[in-house]
């Protein structure tokens, strides 16, 4: 065995048996959804479209909640747990004291290149325990529609994919991958739905949105026999099915006999981030441990940064109830990134909270996104492995809070999550680092 | 622990500590590479554009070979050693009884996407080691340039790779991938040698070949203070870089209580299958066990089914030594396929003798690679992960033959090698299955 172990790898048998739901932990009640003054209401419509058993943890204000052993295989199946690695290379790169040091964990070694998997197969896993045997969902970078059509197909049910037209077009080799699970990709606006058929006839080339994607997926579960509707992150199950990458990162600092001063990753609608530093927040909620928490963001998306924490939409045509989220606007125009995953206009209410109760601080980088790639470039280079231009965002933060604490004299133990792969993505890195595509 | 354990995992540290020369185990010694009757001597030229470590294990008659503690960190750093997984969904849906069992090796798990990377990472520490500070190489379907570029940036060697125009112009997401680790990528004929500028003046349009490729990349080694040529399949030492493969697998059948009677894995050169099986048919040799072997081709490059065992040059140009192997001629024509990387004339001479002395069967599929990729999809839609088109050979022989076995009533454990992922040549499927690109 090489002397420099930089790798704390669980044995499967290891895998947590049960996410951690932080609700019951924050110091006040989250605030719940609402319905906005006018229209129909919302929240009477929400067990038309999330799962009864994703509806109960939703609301549940029990701490732990049992990971079903159906779930637990497919996770295994999905190579879970995956490892956590000391970043030595980079490390010596930066010419770090030992006094620093930096830890990742591998979301990227995911079977879709996204840690999305994560709540997509606990999601079709009750779906088929609720007797549906389709889901339907829009997506927008594509990590999430490629998630949900990866676990749609281990769990033998059909899956629907409503694509804004712009990535749809942008993006063939995601594409191919969700066509290769079986999943059945629609341009939107599409011929499918009602929706969408005014929109084409009023514009027959029209790019769509992410807004009108859902509309669509909505309209679309709504109107088929066995059909439902699955979403990728905001909601606090989606986060909380996320909690598996912080469980077992706690148990893996552990195995490393090192325990982190500072958690960052990146950050738009927060399943991400929520999944990593939860359960570390829940133990400094409960005085077991001290973390600090950083939200790496963009400028183009800035939620947590600029946005006001207020009762908002979370789709930008205003189908969902009103959440209790720092945001920028359910209907703000967003200046498009490569990392198109983060850009998106509010933060997950759990999310949110903990920024209200001050555990977890917040950077927005420039939309050129040239600072980001370079940062993430030392870290392919030194690591060797491919971050997906979202999980960049992560990367870079924690390269410039490791050179700061440097300059500062200060000590620190930084972890940061590399939550997906770039394989699918790597004209995201050629424009802004001025290389040849 | 759910009762359903399909994952074989060997612990970091029992990552293997040697490799396997299968050289002095042969029935008979390895026919030595000989000059052809005019030009240069070759055979001389051979410690010029060979690290003089790798061709001191070329010539070896030693069985074991150690692997010095920096390749081993270098392995870990690179995610070794790779999960073998029963693939208990895809038997399933296959209907299989319980005495026909598939298990797969996850080489897809490579930093860059490839098994490539085993050899890339032994050549550039020894190319540190002997004092030289760049390495030089040619790519065909980009996987060896991806793998040699990676393993470059963490040695801290400088990289220059020569890759054939069209596949330059078609694969941008690889070339950006070599770029981010810091290499220079050439389209080749390129203006960096005077054999490139002749091209080029004849043709400022010329599409290249993996020969002139080739021919460039050892213009340039040669002519560059401090470079060294490097080459990725077909050569002994190669093979044997790659049975790091094989050896773990050896331990993880012991972990799994099984036994395998049969191995397959996609075959052009003969890195891939040879890496898996060598230390298998080493033991059979030794009379150890029992076990079949099958390589995967396609009738693009059918070296092992069609081919003549003959002395023979490695490179269309005719630079390299004659080495004796199954070919189809060094300057054939081969038709273009989407698994780019299996298309290659010859047979490694290891994999050649194995094939000579009755040890390995073959078979090659059309070059419409419809049944291929029709069989994979079943892979894919019931494990989950996304092989390498030319990993597809290898899924779909282990597919055929369990299906085979089963309507025989045979029993049969089949296990085959994922030597790559598909994500950075998703396209190779869209077309031969009829998806939208």
């Amino acid at each position: 065995m090489p002397d420099t172990n930089n790798q704390f790898n669980l044995p499967v048998d290891e895998l947590p048996r049960k996410w951690y739901n932080i609700a019951p932990d924050l110091p006040e009640p989250l605030p719940p959804p609402k319905d906005p003054p006018e229209g129909p209401s919302r929240v009477d419509m929400l067990p038309k479209f999330i799962l009864k058993n994703c509806l109960g943890q939703e609301m549940s204000t029990d701490r732990w909640i049992d990971i079903p052993t159906g779930i637990r295989e497919l996770f295994i199946q999905a190579g879970r747990p995956r490892p956590l690695m000391r970043a030595l290379r980079l490390e010596k790169a930066l010419k770090l004291p030992k006094t620093i040091r930096l830890y990742y964990k591998r979301e990227d070694l995911s079977p879709t290149g996204s840690h999305k998997v994560n709540t997509a197969l606990a999601q079709t896993y009750y779906a088929v325990k609720e007797g549906y045997s389709e889901v339907v969902t829009e997506t927008g970078a594509g990590q999430w529609g490629s998630a949900l059509s990866y676990a749609a197909a281990l769990n033998d049910l059909k899956c629907r994919v409503f694509w804004t037209r712009a990535a749809y077009r942008w993006k063939p080799g995601r594409r191919t991958l969700m066509q290769l699970f079986g999943s059945d990709v629609f341009a939107s606006p599409s011929k499918e739905t009602k929706f969408g058929r005014e929109l084409l006839k009023q514009n027959p080339q029209h790019v769509g949105s992410l807004g009108i994607a859902i509309s669509e997926g909505i309209e679309d579960a709504l109107n088929r026999d066995g059909s439902i509707y699955c979403l990728g992150s905001v909601l606090n199950h989606v986060l909380t099915h996320q909690t598996i990458i912080g469980l077992e990162t706690i148990e893996q600092f552990k195995l490393a006999d090192d325990e982190p001063t500072l958690l960052t990753g990146c950050f738009g609608g927060g399943s991400n981030l929520g999944g990593f530093v939860i359960p570390f927040a829940g133990e400094v909620l409960r005085k077991k441990r001290e973390c600090s928490f950083l939200a790496s963001q963009s400028e183009a998306a800035p939620n947590l940064v600029r946005g006001k924490y207020m009762y908002d939409h979370g789709d930008h045509a205003g189908l969902t109830p009103l959440l209790k989220m720092y945001s920028m606007g359910h209907d703000a125009e967003l200046p498009e990134i490569w990392a198109e995953g983060i850009r998106y206009s509010s933060a997950a209410p759990l999310m949110s909270a903990l920024r209200h109760h001050g555990l977890l601080d917040a950077v927005a980088y420039p939309v050129d996104e040239v600072h980001v790639f370079t940062q993430t470039r030392r870290f392919v280079q030194t690591e060797g492995f491919i971050p997906a231009p979202e999980s960049s965002y992560g990367v870079c933060a924690a390269i410039d809070k490791a050179l700061e604490f440097k300059q500062k004299g200060e000590e620190a133990v930084i972890g940061f999550n590399v939550s997906g792969h770039g394989f699918l993505d790597m004209q995201g890195f050629a424009k802004p680092l001025n290389l040849e595509w």
